[in-house]
């Protein structure tokens, strides 16, 4: 847990289960520095517009974030926007701060209203005494936050920092996240929490966190729906007592590399987490014209519900990727830089595709496939970009779990 | 069945069930006019690049349509360009015209060769005696184009339109289909056969199949997986001896309305038999700023895996669509017109959505959601186009029959 902030979680009778419902993480010594990135769905959540709208108003800087689950506060007009505004007012009383001083996220169920006056109740009680500024407290905060997800997921990390007196200081860099079902972030994903306690200012720490996301969340699928209420904060307390983090210097580079360790390592975790999921299914794109093109052709191979239908039943059924990536497009609609003649093709190592099919062991590779991990290396031969993306093989326990949600 | 046309199927020992697998559709009566549109998969298979060849070497005129099942031949290289040229002469040999006269296109497994002499053979003896002008014929053509198929799915329409003597002629639009996984077209969508026996010329025939499927096949998904494989074949043989229908003139009109149709109805009949379906699951998309916005909600609704998923669940988890929607992009990538507070949204005919929710009873619209067809009405409330979309539910027997493919 990385100085400068304190976390809980509390029941308020949102989920039916009565399973903690409301997360509350504190910047204790005062305003942390906050970037954040959001779902760029159009039916955006309560909470996404809401902590949109703080963030400008205070231009990077927080004091707490309430996380609500069980009810996503999404698609519930203007009176979903009144709750979350009620529930911020709740937080700033509670803490004695300004309610734009306070950021939200929430999941669930879409369409359904959050009971405003019991997160409230449940804010006092966390204020009053149920924070704690250790892992207890973190891992609390997480298990509120928790949905379908059938494990807690975190990451951390820890650089040298030189410190206001040129001493190294230790800095920690600690995430949360949750989310396994709804995940085909655009710009954000789910609810993710990052945490440090490094000193370093709102942009700087933006110009760190897109990055860090760019390269995690947004190259993770669970099953290609993008959410209304993906987001991610990384809040940042200065309390390592390291000097500021300046934009350019080698401090920045080391803590952006730190944020990406731990983002990447979250999104893996989701990936691996997804809604009925058995399999973490990684694609590594290399020699592709350009960045754009490895990172469109690599969420297409692991988005293939055909490759994930595949991968369940262990079947080294490759041809389902090279037509996933044959089918990929850029952003801007406009066909990736594919030649199949020079396409190589690993799975699990073993090479399957060179311009024409290779002849391989299928009971081996099949065999191969059994593991928590399964690997499709393209090697597209046409310039010198990579990617990396992440998503889990498509089970009946998904289909399952998904026909039953809210009824 | 549209005159002017033989049809006929046969076994060749690709599919290992022995059920059978090569289909062939001959004009009778010399070249037929043809319009095709092709799948944009960068990786397509031998039989799509054959087929674009020679319908540019000929103008668009062909005397048959040669249709394997069981294997794709796509990346398979060069050999498998071999191979289909190799197929064309076969074609061409038993009925006396020239190799770019012959159209084909294939189904099934990616990566494994085609059994070109077994095949050669099925078509010698289909040509010998294994053809018929009636409907067996077709229907013994459409059962070796099936591959995971569980029925046959063909459409039908007839029109009057004079003569070259000024008098009526009945003029017949048939199609046939096969294809119910890898579905998600970009300009086709797995194998279609259109035939007619009104009388047009190729770029005319062209004008009114790029409309006709626009609307349909382009319009469907059953898993988000585009082939490497998608064609659909329109061939007029002339054969009703109706006066060559002239562009613009109202003859066009009617023939590309009854083209539609057909391709309409078989479109839907695909989704309805998806993969592992068990219902079909349409939107309708009303009150978008333009065409463009209306058909990629459509298409992102009936294409989430949450929607499919709680449609087979017979839960009336709206909150599903409105994600989807939101998250719907346009071709070129910009968002779309999409706002929340305007936005109404029926299931099967039960508003639910009306820039808030709707109370509904929830037990009612799952028991009317237990129908052979549900429909989802979205009205964006910002403009006036409308289009429709078709998918199906997502069910367990989907992953089942995927994760068993190859293997």
């Amino acid at each position: 847990m990385p100085a400068g902030f304190a976390a809980g979680g509390r029941a308020a009778g949102i989920k039916p289960s009565g399973r903690p419902d409301v997360a509350m993480i504190v910047a204790t010594a005062g305003l942390a520095a906050v970037a954040a990135t959001f779902t760029r769905n159009l039916v955006s959540a309560a909470p996404v517009r809401l902590s949109r709208e703080h963030l400008a108003a205070t231009g990077g800087r927080a004091r707490a974030v309430i996380v609500t689950s069980g009810s996503a506060n999404a698609a519930t007009g203007a009176p979903g926007d009144a709750d979350q505004a009620r529930i911020a007012a709740y937080v700033a009383a509670a803490l004695g701060c300004r309610p734009d001083e306070t950021l939200a996220a929430s999941t669930g169920l879409i369409g359904t209203r959050l009971p405003v006056d019991a997160v409230g109740q449940a804010i006092g009680a966390l204020v009053a005494g149920g924070l704690s500024p250790d892992e207890t407290g973190l891992a609390a905060a997480l298990e509120a936050m928790m949905t379908t997800d059938s494990r807690r997921k975190a990451a951390s990390a820890t650089l040298e920092l030189p410190g206001t007196d040129g001493l190294a200081r230790t800095v920690r860099v600690t995430g949360i996240v949750k989310g396994v079902g709804m995940i085909h972030p655009n710009m954000a994903t789910m609810i993710a929490v990052v945490l440090t306690d490094a000193a370093v200012a709102p942009g700087t720490l933006d110009d760190l966190l897109r990055p860090a996301v760019g390269s995690s969340f947004d190259m993770l699928t669970v099953d290609g729906d993008t959410s209304t209420n993906d987001t991610v904060f990384t809040l940042a307390s200065g309390g390592s007592g390291s000097a500021e983090v300046l934009p350019g210097a080698p401090a920045a580079a080391a803590l952006g590399a730190a944020l990406a360790a731990v983002c990447r390592s979250l999104a893996r975790q989701q990936a691996a987490d997804g809604e009925g999921a058995s399999t973490l299914l990684t694609c590594r794109v290399s020699g592709a014209a350009d960045a754009t093109d490895a990172r469109a052709i690599a969420r297409a191979v692991v988005g293939s519900s055909l490759l994930k239908a595949a991968v369940h039943g262990r079947d080294p059924n490759w041809g389902r990727a090279a037509a996933a990536a044959g089918a990929a497009t850029r952003p801007d609609g406009s066909p990736v830089g594919l030649r199949p003649e020079v396409l190589r093709i690993a799975l699990c190592g073993t090479p399957v595709f060179a311009g024409q099919p290779v002849v391989f062991d299928a009971g081996a590779l099949s065999r191969a496939m059994d593991a928590p991990e399964v690997v499709f290396e393209l090697d597209l031969g046409v310039g010198g970009a990579s990617a990396e993306a992440w998503g889990c093989d498509l089970t009946e326990a998904y289909v399952r779990e998904n026909s039953e949600y809210s009824t």
